[in-house]
């Protein structure tokens, strides 16, 4: 033991401060994008307040076209609105299930104690008495709640600034790949940055004011703020699910009748399909991910907390030691601010090529900042010496031993991160493989396509075996936990340059609609072909963490459940493993098959309206954009609730039916399939999808010889984007909240399972 | 305890019996096809020795072509050349790694007493001593030569068999599709009966001859006997993966220029390919299926034995109760002699729509059948009670506790059988949907395809957990092995089923080469969409058993290797855990990418056939076959060689790297995630081949709406066709062999493991 540099007050004004210099710098981000005015008269646009006279667009070659900016305006608003409308429609679903869930909370923890007010014995120290149950299920549904609401919240947010930025990169573009570059990344800035800091604020927040009622009770305290990732993974649930379903439904329904049918070209304003789809990459990837990235984060530190609470910290009333957690987010909001720098304002992009390099940059960055960073945390925040809860025994840790584990998840992220870049963006021979089989045609390319996938896999989960060796070794769950802390501290960086993709998306599909000219669609393609190899990243970043932190929630689970040992030897702990790998599959089979059916009914509806309205074709009447949107959303709402039940009610089945042995073998082998499969289906997503950029872009003697749009070759990789849609998009993100947010419910659950778990076998 | 009614002569009576009249009866089978002339002056056909002068083929219309006759027979001897030629080449190679592997297995087994020649003390009985641990190098290199020898045997045999029927088939298709189906089943059954007569008599002769040095040591008898098992899988897997890459890139290469480039028929005689790819029918589902299902029966018998040694029949030298698991197997293949009379004497197929429920009925009535004999077999066998030896402690275990063992796992089977006809045969709606699906393209069609390969692993999974659930808790890892005999106590059904498909689908593509009527060519393909189904049910069942087989054998593992418990909660396992479920992945990768490189090279050689043999299209000039053939096999032998190493050296590198432990959780990982994925492609495969041969059958008014061949739709399901050859035939149904080789493999190293290994964290 030892004494803590740092005095709580610090730690008091640090975590806050740097909340509030992240939500900050993220007022200034936006307002620098604001400054490129969507129209000259400042009244189209439906945010541009901010006016300020110098108008940046009165530059070079074709910007004086009023027409066009009037145009884009026009469409960012029809995207807007119907990202609006769909989240709007999808809150009033999944607010239904979060009243219900919350009594569900609230009865099952409650009934652990038959509703009793009086204090209980505490879990691990039995000379103590703690707070009863009955407040552990108030404030876990509270807790659940605020974490819902924080996480709708982060999407609904994300989706704003993106659906702002989109036509603004779009008018950038036309100055050059640079501008349009910088306004795209700002803008994913903004929402990285408000999101790191306002789930860091809230978090910190709710432990203090939950600590007015909980006092010194530590282990309570922390129990019950668990809710809390609860409640943002499974909204995050909801919206990787239900976002992913739309967005590829709409996509796959506009490219099959589209480019496939009609032969015309992706986001032509004449398919009626181009607006939903457009809507669909902010409710999908930017809200989605928002929500999911937000919960990995919130988990971690909650998976933290908790068996800091029941460590020499918690044990001793280290108040400093015990956020540590916090202290590192504090400090990535700041080197993340710093990174952010580098893009935008230290080094200027001037050639295309240029655009994924700036990107690989900003992770290299960050993660070398962000260990000196950590060092400087671990060191004036730590004793020097301290003990650890490792499974019912104390374990002795030492600070530079926790500054390794933070370390060690930092670097495997880069790792992951760099890895995903070699296989899915087209600068490398992977997808060059894949753009090159498709001179053999669709089949081909499927098959080369799948085994990249599955290739892709390999160092990754390396990377994370020795994280989790490493961390684990050093100090049990606590150190896991920390490392998938040290993956997320750079979340807004991460979140910055995943956002971007999806924005640099939305800009070349306003390009094409409000009809700008060929060279300004070069560049943003460009611009998207980096963005799909980040969004790659950003996926492999959610999966890496994801599997860090449901270690760290099932390790806590476990220890909550008292259960010493999960032995796979014992026949429940075995079928459990067992069946738990197969959940991933079940749950793709549910999603992908939503997302072929959802894109039926979008080829029907866009069908009818090309052979309905005349005129269309030919570009004299305009399409019913509206109503593309509208079956988008139905359709994907209802989809989404089979999926959404299964990862929901599976640990409260098993749980409850078989106990706790079976649930934790469930946990640990949907763990370690689910990740492979995550892993798998969003690099092969991405590989194809640059495979077909790769093609039309046509920047090589060999991609020459593949193209042009259109020939054998084009159409061939067309069929495996398509194909990779859902596997990138939906079924495959969607599984790190799979993993994540049973181990997490099971974890809330674990009073109730390990009180009355597992009738099946104590009946017979 | 108790008496067993069974005197230990009947025993040495009954087993050696059995297998003599699985043998005879496989003769007697053989003779019956034999009949069929393949000349009708028995001189042209390969194998005609047999005359017997009444002429069957003298009957009907079109039958007194003797030209066709004479063409049928030509092209058998060119695709038994092929096939003979390719096993020959592989023998070759993989002659030298049986070798090199032999001299492995004796210097580290010998090395882990100093390859001293003094007794030793007994592993699990310490009291006791028992031969020197040389004596196991030298038998389990032994042994293992013996199930390599036997199981290369088995593939060849097999494949000597289907290319003697395959033209048999065909020609008797001219006959109605009710002859030439009985012609098909009757070479299956051969070969079913062959192998499993076969494996049982060579397994029990080498227990004999090594009674004869280990004496009343059956420790170290069973432990020697083990390598019988290693030797029989470590072939099937180069059988697999050397014949899996063999047929898919020969199919491939010939479909993508045949096919899709020239626009011809499958198995046009002017594909230069046509005969590569009907070799590969053979080398690959023939021969390889049949050394895969001879490892499996092998390894479980071993498993089951080496349990029953260290637990009361062991210890008390019964002798009877120990070869239980023979006995099993030996009443198997009566019943699936009464089981096959049901197909082909006692009812006669007489329209395409019965030949699916005629094989199913095969499956129900075996599976029946056998529950009453393995009711016997327990009865007359084992004491009413008895102990089996339970990690470390012997557990009680009442004899209808262990009927019960034996009858889940065989019931399993079933279940994944029917199962997996659901998903794969046409008959139903899973299929159906896909078909469907290509409507909108082959994007649709591969989506669907992939859900529903995922969704089809759902109930397997259930009734393979449930069974291990229950064995496992009736009977500990004796429970599992015997679980796994019971699934495959009715291999020769099985196996005659399963040869039954390639045998079809030779017998089509030997009537499009000779050009016979399309009459003829419609009752092939019918027999071939229920051998897609059949080769699916195979694929469960082996991917069934393998899961039993690997779980049993990995519990065998943990009790030599002297480890109580396999606790996830240990960075060392978890790491391994998460490793293993990643192999599958990388494994798949690599012969995935192997299938795709070698149908590249095949789509030159064909392509530059066609370009530079004039009259070549126009069927005035003979393709090169020859030279097809060979690239296929240089090229496969070539590729087989990185997979095959990766799961032949894991085990060996982990184990004395990393230690038992780590090889624990590698050996769990592997086996819960591989599982799933081998299952899932081998159903989406099938799905996709049958829901092309839906769209081509045209038997139904939603199947005529999606047809003709050549239709939008059906160039959408040729594509989902081909992307689904090296998923069910190539990366697939290897992964049984990956998860239940690096069980045995482990099992066989695991004194050399105990000892030495480790050595990473020895150091560290």
């Amino acid at each position: 033991m030892g004494v803590v540099l740092l005095p709580d007050l610090g730690t008091e004004i640090i975590v806050p401060a740097c909340a509030v210099i992240g939500i900050v710098f993220s007022l200034i981000q936006w307002y620098i994008v604001s400054q490129v005015k969507l129209s000259p008269d400042s009244g189209l646009g439906n945010n541009s307040k901010n006016g300020i006279a110098e108008s940046l667009i009165e530059e070079k070659e074709g910007l004086n076209d009023h027409s066009v900016v009037a145009k884009c305006a026009e469409i960012q608003n029809a995207i807007s609105e119907g990202a609006t409308s769909f989240l709007y429609t999808e809150y009033q679903y999944v607010g239904i299930f979060m009243v219900a869930f919350a009594v569900l909370i609230f009865l099952f923890l409650g009934s652990v104690e038959g509703f009793s007010t009086s204090s209980q014995e505490c879990t691990y120290d039995k000379t103590r008495r703690c707070k009863p149950a009955l407040a552990t299920a108030i404030f876990s549904t509270v807790s659940f709640l605020l974490g819902a609401v924080t996480s709708l919240a982060s999407g609904f947010l994300g989706m704003k600034i993106a659906t702002y930025a989109n036509a603004r990169t779009t008018l950038e573009a036309r100055k050059g790949v640079g501008k349009a570059f910088i306004v795209a990344f700002r803008s994913g800035a903004v929402m990285g940055f408000l999101l790191a800091a306002n789930g860091l604020l809230v978090l910190y927040i709710a432990i203090l004011l939950f600590k007015l009622y909980y006092g010194d009770d530590w282990e309570g305290l922390f129990e019950a703020i668990t809710g809390y990732g609860l409640g943002g993974s499974s909204m995050a649930l909801f919206g990787r699910v239900g976002g992913g379903i739309y967005t590829k439904a709409a996509d796959v329904g506009a490219d099959l009748v589209g480019k496939v049918e009609r032969n015309i070209p992706e986001d032509d304003p004449r398919n009626p399909a181009v607006i939903a789809d457009n809507v669909g990459d902010n409710v999908g990837d930017i809200a989605g991910m928002g929500s999911d990235l937000f919960g990995s984060y919130a988990e971690s530190s909650c998976a933290a907390l908790v068996v800091a609470s029941i460590s020499s910290f918690g044990i001793n009333h280290e108040f400093t030691a015990m956020l540590y957690p916090l202290l590192v987010s504090s400090v990535g909001i700041l080197v993340c601010l710093i990174t952010t720098l580098f893009a935008t304002d230290f080094f200027e992009i001037k050639a295309v090529k240029e655009i994924e390099p700036a990107l690989k940059k900003q992770l290299i960055i960050s993660t070398a900042i962000m260990t000196v960073g950590v060092a400087i945390v671990t060191w004036v925040a730590l004793p020097p010496s301290f003990t650890i809860f490792d499974f019912g025994s104390q374990k002795e840790v030492r600070n530079w031993q926790l500054f390794l584990c933070v370390a060690v998840g930092l670097w495997a992220g880069l790792i992951i991160g760099l890895v995903t870049e070699y296989y899915t963006s087209n600068a490398y021979s992977p997808v060059q493989d894949v753009a090159d089989s498709c001179k053999t045609g669709a089949a081909t390319n499927v098959i080369f396509g799948l085994a990249l996938g599955y290739k892709s896999v390999i160092i990754p989960i390396f990377a994370i075996a020795l994280s989790i060796f490493v961390s684990f070794s050093f100090a049990a769950m606590y150190g896991i936990a920390v490392a998938a802390l040290g993956m997320l501290s750079t979340i807004a960086t991460g979140l910055a340059i995943d956002a971007y993709g999806p924005i640099s998306d939305n800009a070349g599909g306003i390009a094409e609609m409000a009809g700008m000219s060929h060279r300004i669609r070069e560049r943003t393609d460009a611009l998207d072909a980096a963005g799909n190899t980040t969004a790659a990243i950003g996926k492999g970043f959610a999966i890496g963490s994801a599997a860090l932190v449901s270690l760290a929630l099932f390790g806590a689970f476990v220890s909550r459940a008292s259960i010493s040992t999960v032995d796979v030897l014992t026949p429940k702990v075995f079928i459990g493993l067992l069946v738990g790998a197969m959940l991933p599959y079940w749950f793709s089979a549910t999603t992908m098959k939503s997302v072929g059916s959802v894109a039926l009914k979008m080829v029907e509806g866009v069908r009818r309206q090309f052979n309905t309205i005349p005129g269309l074709m030919e570009g004299t009447a305009k399409p019913d954009y509206a109503n593309c949107v509208k079956i988008s959303t139905d359709a994907s709402i209802k989809e989404m609730i089979p999926p959404g039940a299964l990862v929901m009610l599976t640990p409260l089945i098993v749980g409850t039916l078989f106990g706790v042995e079976t649930l934790s073998g469930v946990l640990a082998g949907s763990l370690v399939s689910g990740v492979q499969i995550a892993i798998s289906a969003s690099n092969t997503g991405g590989a194809w999808d640059n495979a077909k950029k790769y093609i039309e872009a046509g920047s090589s003697e060999h991609a020459r010889q593949l193209g042009p749009k259109g020939s054998d070759a084009h159409k061939a990789a067309v069929i495996g984007d398509t194909i990779g849609d859902p596997l990138k998009d939906a079924s495959g993100p969607s599984l790190n909240i799979l993993i994540k947010l049973m181990a997490v419910e099971s974890l809330v659950f674990a009073p109730f399972f390990a009180t009355h778990g597992g009738l099946l076998f104590k009946i017979f």
